[in-house]
């Protein structure tokens, strides 16, 4: 895509945001990065016309520099970082309360580890220049780097790790959509032996935790099971050859009707009609536990030994779940099928109705094991399907996190490479694993447009300290030094003499809840005043409340137990 | 560097720090390193004896990998992560301490982004492979970006901008020095016109914070200012054209002694020897406030106005931090010079005791302004040295974070590439800064060694929930979610019915300080146990302490605010 065409696509985008009155702050972005567009484009230019000696003396310069991010990439700015940190501190902590512990691998891999992991989206993996050395690209998921570290060292005997960090896709960006080349995943991985089903209930309640806490509405874990899937595919005639493939045609039955994805499996991929039908009969199904019911009493399904035990693992599952209270939020959907081909159980990806289509209903949270509405997110364009992180090019389509279990993948890993050591080879290839991967940027771009509207603070400064008439600047620097050294966040204007209202608009900018203010005569009786600052919404936006408060009369030497015991101090701290 | 010649050095390395008698984590991390580059050689010879058709038929693979990370690359597993957020934890809170905000950029950028910023060091840019679209690198430091992001958007207004994260050198890496090719920097900033010396004070005041928060032992902060070093080399008579290349040879004092210094500036450059012998009775001062005095006497060199001007600066710095109480943590040091072209005033590199030679002394903390010894690092291979943050190459030689003032970076950005918009040019060019870039790697090798023998700890669970005889497995999932809903960190062992004290061994690994036993009976009257465990130092090694203690019965329905109240508790949480 030229600039050209980039500008062409923002405008569109712009244009057709503030005729849907779309988010203010999603039409401010949009302005703004068509303007960054723009800029970059006057300089391009600029360079096009020097090429041809078609430039005023005055723009000539020999190093012209395009001033953009690269393609599919973005800054995140002090607001906005603010927004992604508090969204990071809910996962991280969420990770912590469940036993996790952090690995941190390269942000590039060799080549050959990643080679043949992503079907026919390898080549969307970026790859480093062969400057003389090895050759390497950058990470396209977690899961490949946490495979690769079990493989090399057992993992150290750590069953739960987790990994926060960016991820590396060269897909074609759509800023209008959020497809972004540079994108971050926070993944939890359980590996090792353990007894059937714990750590998958572990994961799905990991996961509702987090949802729960990032409090982004209603939302509903879809789940499903490969080996109940390959049990129905076997009993309703699927030869072994084509299962794998016609469980991709199922996969789209999220965004397509079953007339089309019989129509693939039958003009497409030869699949005899009566064997569709029989699959359609039972892809439809969806609901909660009790769908147990409906396919245990299914002599045929339950007669395939595949099928029978996804359906006592959905069984144990379900009981887990329970004691675990999240049953509430579970849609167990047959068809749900998820593309990678490394899944070898359990199965799930997590829908927000935020960000489901309209007329999506999310689980009900007062009804335990009610079946659930499915889910019916609008039409989407189809990527490769052989992914299986969260696909950062839904946004606006639903999931937000997914995962599943994977026996073998850690297991591929040591036979391809552990040739000379047997021992090491027998134990990396009987580690299980299970783990969930959250789209952070997915997750930022539901919570932002409410973020920025609560009022947009970059930081969360506590203190304010101000000076009237001379200055005062080493008196104020003393203060500032002394209530940072109390573990309060503090912060000064970094002028000698700034007038007073100056020094209020700048501790307002952030809104700071204290202002320290000294006085000469005052400070010499060891005083200074507080005026404490508060905000409130009106008419949709947040203003400051001004009073005619003077402020408190504190003791320097008391300051800090003042402000500590203030309601203020409670309400923000 | 081949494998092998890898192995070589590691193996030497290995080697000496058992002679040494090193620490046992040194010796251990060593040994761990070359066990995987044994292994990644087995695997090679595997290859190259396949190629010969050499190989024995079971060894045969068609995709056999080499199971390493990149060269000068490493992944940091649960314990070391544990360690390093800590670290990041400590680093970060200060920033915010301070009042600054976060800022995310891509990992890579535009190549003509960092083109010309680096001097001969952009020889070790990590250039991705033009895969059809732009010319991309990682990048090479947090400045850079900075920079770009101020002249694209002013900064929103943002005086205090604060960057985490790795950046990329393509150097030679030595394992045994640390130098590595991927490591961590963080950054602190302010941008903005403000008063002359206070952002400069803050700055200071903020790196002192966060080596006083690190624990890592006495440090001092060297410093001194380019307009003095300019001044003293325009009075001494350097001519104008060689000030930045004899700067560079006076920044070798810390490493050279004045006479191969002299002989650098006299034989390699031409400078008149007695020149030279002028700069060198300069540049041997050091020391506190007083050493102002001394210039300040010096007609000749306050009648250039560089010289002056920087003096003042000083003074003023002086007042400053004498308000912030860090005097007693600098020395004044007129034979700091630093690499990089474009710092336009102060300079600084901190250097902790831990990490210097033997018999430096770092700054006396009971001496205000007493003149600081000199610390004298050992002898270190030259780098191109035009490098402004911390040069990780320098790893068991001395600095641990550095920075300076760099007032005209934005405005070279902003006039380079927005020629076309006059007003934005004329904004960003007036964006002076001043920052501090952090070695979190170098931190880290300092943290490490007490870390792991405090225990090794990867994880902060606190909580560990059990069940003696029939499993209880429902009941423990019940109690582990209560307990998490709180806020508790929780884990149990995911098996349906594990013996006691397997339980109680896995609890353990992680030093877990509460044991929770549930028991069928007790659990009917509506009770549990709960044993507090207790680890403490025998021989320097941390061990259980065993109790004959059976534990507390506790109503479960009074369990968390049990927990909560314990001294225990309030010992570790």
């Amino acid at each position: 895509m030229t600039l050209a065409d980039e500008i062409a696509e923002h405008t569109a985008l712009f244009n057709s945001l503030r005729l849907q009155n779309a988010d203010p702050a999603e039409i401010e972005a949009a302005k703004r990065k068509l303007g960054e567009l723009k800029k970059a484009q006057g300089v391009l230019n600029a360079k096009e016309r020097e090429k041809k000696g078609d430039l005023a003396e005055g723009e000539k310069k020999k190093d012209r520099i395009l001033l953009k991010t690269p393609k599919g990439t973005r800054d995140y700015g002090p607001s906005e970082m603010f927004c992604r940190l508090h969204i990071e501190r809910i996962v991280k902590d969420a990770f912590a309360l469940f036993g996790g512990s952090c690995l941190d691998t390269p942000v590039f891999e060799r080549k050959d580890v990643l080679t043949g992991k992503y079907g026919e989206d390898s080549k969307l993996i970026f790859d480093l220049m062969d400057q003389g050395g090895e050759q390497l690209a950058l990470r396209y998921d977690h899961t490949v780097p946490l495979a690769r570290w079990l493989a090399m060292t057992g993992g150290g005997g750590q069953g739960k790790v987790w990994q926060v960090g960016k991820v590396y896709r060269r897909d074609q960006p759509v800023m209008s959509k959020g497809r972004m080349r540079e994108f971050m995943q926070a993944d939890f991985d359980i590996s090792g032996t353990f007894d059937p089903m714990i750590p998958d209930a572990e994961i799905v309640s990991l996961l509702s935790t987090i949802l729960n806490n990032l409090d982004l509405g209603e939302y509903t874990i879809k789940m499903n099971h490969r080996k109940i899937l390959d049990g129905i595919f076997t009993v309703c005639g699927v030869p072994e050859d084509k299962i794998r493939t016609i469980s991709s045609a199922v996969d789209k039955l999220d965004k397509l009707p079953w007339v089309e994805v019989k129509k693939e499996m039958t003009d497409e991929k030869g699949l005899d009609p009566t064997v569709a039908d029989k699959i359609g009969e039972y892809v439809k199904h969806k609901g909660g536990p009790e769908l147990l019911d409906i396919l245990t009493s299914d002599a045929t399904l339950m007669a395939n030994k595949n099928a029978k035990e996804g359906i006592e693992d959905m069984a144990l599952l379900f009981t887990f779940l329970k004691a675990y209270k999240v049953l509430d939020k579970i849609s167990f959907d047959l068809s749900l099928a998820r593309g990678l081909d490394y899944y070898t159980g359990l199965i799930y990806e997590a829908i927000v109705e935020g960000s489901a289509p309209p007329g999506f209903k999310a689980a009900d949270a007062s009804a335990d094991s009610t079946p659930v509405p499915k889910p019916k997110p609008k039409s989407k364009p189809k990527d490769a399907g052989e992914d299986e992180e969260v696909d950062e090019s839904q946004i606006g389509v639903g999931s937000i996190a997914a995962g599943g279990r994977y026996d073998n993948l850690v297991g591929q890993f040591a036979s391809a490479a552990a040739s000379e050591s047997k021992s090491s080879k027998k134990s990396a290839a009987s580690t299980p694993c299970i783990g969930v991967s959250i789209g952070m940027d997915r997750i930022f771009a539901l919570l932002w447009p409410k973020w920025v509207g609560l009022g947009g603070r970059c930081k969360d400064t506590m203190v304010y300290v101000m000076a009237a008439g001379d200055g005062l600047l080493e008196e104020r620097m003393e203060l500032v030094r002394d209530l940072r050294a109390e573990g309060i966040k503090t912060d000064f204007l970094a002028k000698k003499k700034p007038k007073l209202p100056v020094q209020f608009a700048a501790g307002e900018k952030d809104e700071v809840p204290f202002a320290v203010i000294l006085g000469g005569d005052e400070l010499k009786e060891g005083l200074v005043t507080v005026k404490e600052q508060r905000w409130e919404f009106r008419d949709g936006a947040k203003v400051k409340v001004e009073s005619a408060d003077k402020g408190a009369k504190v003791r320097r030497d008391e300051l800090v137990a003042w402000l500590k015991s203030s309601d203020v101090w409670k309400t923000w701290a």
